[in-house]
This record gives structure tokens, C-alpha cells and sequence, in this order.
């Protein structure tokens, strides 16, 4: 039962690199503010694609950093990569495999970017490509589905965001994510007890905004690997301008709605959900409205500050995928159809 | 029926607006030109911002500029928008309303970048907010569902890249477009008939790469605004990154699948689909190893290059989602849920 156990070890992991990898990520927060960088040039795909949507709201509002997702088919399949001058150039890998992502690094370097990795295979042709290394050092991750190695993923971004500031008071705060962790992990039981309500749910859309996008994301890809949903993902304002046409009644909807400045964007859209559209809300939040909205409710701690919130709400929605995965009867170690690397060009 | 005739003038629309709006769009270019612009920031909602998508494909390859897709909650709900120097700030909206994204463009123009609005509205708030506007010259639509404006959308968009790049040949390629619109609108009948097929279908995947992901994504958003299919678009890269292990037989797969470079990416994945998975295809493409892997084939021209492709491949795609509608008993003109006009924070 790698997966449980991989969820289980989180804190211990993302606390491990903390403590492990502040002074290599100080270093390069250094090599960083040396160069005039306008923006960041990010490529990612699957989870660690996810990871970098955190990234582009962290190190956009608390770095004031741009942040443009790749577009690895102009690198590969077109050969006309876009011009980097300016440009961070960042590649998230967690096996540091695919061709692709390596082939976005290796450009950036060419034309004289800086160039970052960040994978849990600091041996990786991904890091060779880099002028930087972050190993993420979540352990061997045996699970197809990714869980630790996307917190492991947030936290790294967290932390450069943190080292790039130079804000010693955040370090404090970034401590204290693992107990965070852990007081959330305690819902287990709730959790696969409502897990059982969906057990014959074939479609459902998840939304969050801000820096729970990433979350969102993340969520709707584990329902999507390991148990077959069609999960969405939206931002809830993305959602109202078109796709909310589908909602019916008992719709399911899940909603990352934790404290923070998005979190009335997020309850008007969710009033809207549940008294005009009767839908099914499934909520992870540590705001009292947003709970009492919900017919299923999980929650974080009430301290997490925003920032912080997506190495915590992640962790109810792994945990509903993992015991919803059981109940529907599929394979939580190896979904079908997949595998752990996947290379794509 | 409003859906259709909008659908069917859009030959016209996008002629008419190459003709006059050619000179406005070279005197942007040169302006554009003038600035030392290193990459481009883009706010766009729905249709729009798929219409963004081509923008990132296309002036990436063709114009070697990187595109960051803006966060708009950054500039609204977090009041910390990330810092804009070297960027040229794109704003896309059809009615120009959308408080989110003018308040992109006022802080580019706060920054000191250079704002461009392309807009149906050349009198809307987005407008007032830019520095050079584009005007799309859709005409009025009527239709909640964006058809021409996409279209013109996209016009606009390859239009600012010619003239860019400065190359007199190019526009010669931009008037045929009209002509390969025309030919394609042709299949109504055949696509009429072919969406009987798919009256009780709930959900599907719709798959793009290249400059066609724009395709992808606004194929999939037309399905879920008229249809209320769950209609999840990818590229077809992403798509083996875990979401393929949702496929069961007969799962409907759409497909824009034209000649060009990531034609061999976008059959390796068919084949997989058609022959592992029992996968249902319908596909858009003028390549015959595409069409003969699909149950459903429409076609658009040979001779259309790849880099225009989005504007073609998306007629099928739209008379498909008009006949469904139909074929399902909903309404063309006023899907449940939703208005013409949307403004969000």
C-alpha cells in the first residue's frame, strides 16, 4: 500500500526538506537577484505542471514574477523556440525524464537564461540541463499517482519564493507546515467514510482560485488517474463564463475555499451552486461559511495563512481519491493505462 | 436562429476585417516594435482566452515572443499584480467588460508597458484602458455561445503576427482564409447527420497540440456551454501525463488532427486510443492517416498551412456543437445559466 503510506509521510518529508535545503535554496536566490530577470519561463507536465501553477501566483504576488507555462511543442515537434532573453528558465520533473521539459531547459541555457531544476532525480538529464538543482528529496516515490512529490514540489517553490525575499519571518511560518499537515491528515477515517457516498459518481467538476488554482488542478487529476472521474478543473470565475451551463441538479462540485482575499469570489459562486442549482458541494476550507455550504465538509487548520494553504488543502482531496479509489474497487497502487515515468516529446 | 447564421457569415466577418483593418494593425506593430517588449502578458475569460491560446502558439513560433496568460485574481482580489517591465499587456474581450481584465491592462499602462485591447467594443471600459486597440468587426452577436467573435478573434491575432514579422507574403496566405471557410461549411449536412450519434453522450475528451490546443479548448467549451456534455480539453501530450486511464471502450474522443509538425505526436496517441482503448473517435483534420483512424472524419482543405489551420478546424467543430444542441432538444440561442456578458472580479 504505497500510496496510504507515501500520503502518511508527508509532513516528515516536506519538514526533511526544509531543513535539508534552505541554504542550497538561499544560494540560488542569489545567483537569481544577480541576473536581470523580467519573468518566469516554466515547464512542467501532469502533477509537477500543477505544482508550477502555485508557483505562478506565489512568485507572482509575492516575488512580482510573470510566469509563463511552456509551450514544449514549440521546442520540439516546431523547433522555433520563443526568444528568453530576460527569462528564468524553470523545468519541474519529478523522474527529471521527459524529453520535452529537458529540451525547454537546455534551450533556455543555450541563450544565455539562467536555467532551474526542480526533481527528485538530481541525477536526472533534467539536471544536467540546469545551471541550478533543487532536489525535492521526497524518497523513492513507488505510487503511479504523485502525492508527495507534489507537496515536496510546493514546498521548494515556496521556500525560493521566501529565500528570494529574504523575509526571515516566513522561514517560521514554513516551519510550521508539517504539523499543519499532520492535525488534517487526522481525518482519515471521516474521510473514507465519505468517500462511500461516491462510489457510483462518474463526473464532477473542482474548482479553487488564487493560489488553491494549483490545488484544484491537483485534485481533479487524482480523481482522473485513479478513479476514472471525469474530474475538471476550473477557477470559479472561469466557470461562470461558460461551463457552469452544465451544472444540474445533485451535480458534484468540489470547491478548495480556504480563508484568504479569493475566498467571496469563492462563496458566491457556491451559494449560487447550491441554492439556484441545487448541486452537491464537497468543500475543503477552514472559513465557516464555506463549511456550512457544504453537504461534505473537510477542514484544515484555522492558522494556515493563505499562502501556505495548498500544502494543506491538498492533502483531504489525496486522501478522498486514495479511499475513493478502494471503494470503487480499482487498483490505488497502478491505474490502468498508465505508468510512473511517462516521456513524452 | 441567430447561432447559425453567425456561425455561417464568419467567411465574410474575417475577409471584411482583413481588409479593414490592415493598416490600423501595421501601425501597432511598428509601435509594438518600437518598445523593448521581451514578452507578452494576456487576460482573456472563456472563448477569448482560447482565442489567447493561438496567440500563444503563434507568436511564440513565429515572433519569438514568450506569453505568460495573466492571473487576473492577482490584480483584483490579491491587489498584488507582478511586475510588468519589458512586457506588452494583451487584453482580449468580446463586450470589453470584464472588470478583471481592464484592470489588467490599467496596471500594464500603470507599469509603463505598452496595452493593447482587441475588442468587439471599440467603446467599452477595455478600450479606454489600452494604448493601441483592435477592432474585430464582428458585428453584433446575438448568440450567447461566440462564434465570429472567436474567428475574428483569431484573425486579429494572425494579422498582428504578419505584420510583425514584416513579410508581404503571409497576408497573401490571410486572404485565403475566407475561401478555406467557405469550403468547409460545406459539410453542415454530413455533420447534421453525424450528430445524431452522439444524442446521448455526457461526456468526452477533445484533443489538440500545437496551434490547434486553441482548438481543443474552445471545441470542448462550445460542447459544454450548448450541449452540457462534460467536455475536457488536453493536449495530447498531458493527456498520457494520467488523465488517459480514464479511456473505457467507446469513450468518445474529439480529435484536431490537421497536417503539420505535431500531426505524427497526435497519431501516436489515436492509434493508442482506437486500437488499446476501443476509443470512439471523431476527428477534424485534412491528413488521410487521421481521418481513416476515425469513426467520424470531417474535413477541411489540403492546402490550408498549419499555422492557420485553428481558424478552419474550428468550423466543424462549431456546426457540431449547433447540430447536438438540436439533436438533444436544448437551445441554440440561450443555454440554461449563462449571458452574454460575464464580469467577474
Amino acid at each position: 500500500m504505497s500510496l496510504y503510506s507515501e500520503i502518511a509521510e508527508q509532513p516528515d518529508r516536506i519538514q526533511a526538506l526544509l531543513e535539508n535545503q534552505r541554504k542550497t535554496v538561499e544560494g540560488i536566490a542569489d545567483a537569481i537577484r544577480a541576473h536581470d530577470v523580467s519573468y518566469v519561463f516554466l515547464a512542467a507536465r501532469g502533477t509537477s505542471d500543477n505544482a508550477g501553477r502555485y508557483a505562478n501566483y506565489l512568485w507572482g504576488a509575492r516575488n512580482g514574477l510573470p510566469l509563463a507555462l511552456a509551450t514544449p511543442s514549440l521546442f520540439t515537434y516546431y523547433n522555433q523556440p520563443p526568444k528568453l532573453k530576460n527569462a528564468l528558465v524553470v523545468g519541474i520533473s519529478q523522474s527529471g525524464q521527459s524529453p520535452d521539459i529537458v529540451s525547454v531547459l537546455e534551450e533556455g541555457r543555450r541563450q544565455g537564461s539562467v536555467a532551474l531544476a526542480i526533481t527528485n532525480e538530481p541525477d536526472s538529464p533534467l539536471a544536467s540541463a540546469a545551471d541550478f538543482v533543487i532536489d525535492i528529496q521526497a524518497g523513492e516515490e513507488k505510487a503511479v499517482a504523485a502525492t508527495k512529490t507534489y507537496t515536496t514540489e510546493l514546498m521548494t517553490i515556496a521556500m525560493l519564493s521566501v529565500a528570494l525575499n529574504g523575509d526571515k519571518t516566513d522561514w517560521r511560518e514554513l516551519s510550521q507546515v508539517a504539523k499543519w499537515m499532520k492535525q488534517t491528515l487526522k481525518q482519515n477515517d471521516l474521510i473514507e467514510q465519505a468517500a462511500q457516498r461516491y462510489r457510483y459518481m462518474r463526473q464532477c467538476v473542482v474548482l479553487g482560485r488564487g493560489f488553491n488554482y494549483a490545488t484544484a488542478f491537483e485534485w481533479a487529476l487524482k480523481l482522473k488517474e485513479l478513479t476514472y472521474v471525469e474530474a475538471e478543473p476550473y477557477s470559479s470565475a472561469d466557470f461562470q463564463h461558460g461551463p457552469i451551463a452544465m451544472v444540474e441538479r445533485g451535480f458534484p462540485v468540489m470547491v478548495v475555499a480556504p480563508q484568504g482575499k479569493v475566498l467571496d469570489s469563492l462563496l458566491e459562486v457556491m451559494i449560487r451552486l447550491r441554492k439556484d442549482f441545487l448541486a452537491e458541494l464537497l468543500v475543503i476550507s477552514n472559513a465557516k461559511k464555506a463549511l456550512s455550504l457544504a453537504q461534505i465538509p473537510f477542514t484544515i487548520p484555522d492558522e494556515v495563512p493563505e499562502w501556505l494553504t495548498p500544502l494543506v488543502s491538498i492533502l483531504p482531496a489525496q486522501l478522498l481519491a486514495y479511499h475513493l479509489t478502494r471503494a470503487k474497487g480499482f487498483d490505488t497502487e497502478s491505474p490502468r493505462s498508465i505508468h510512473k515515468v511517462t516521456e513524452t516529446k
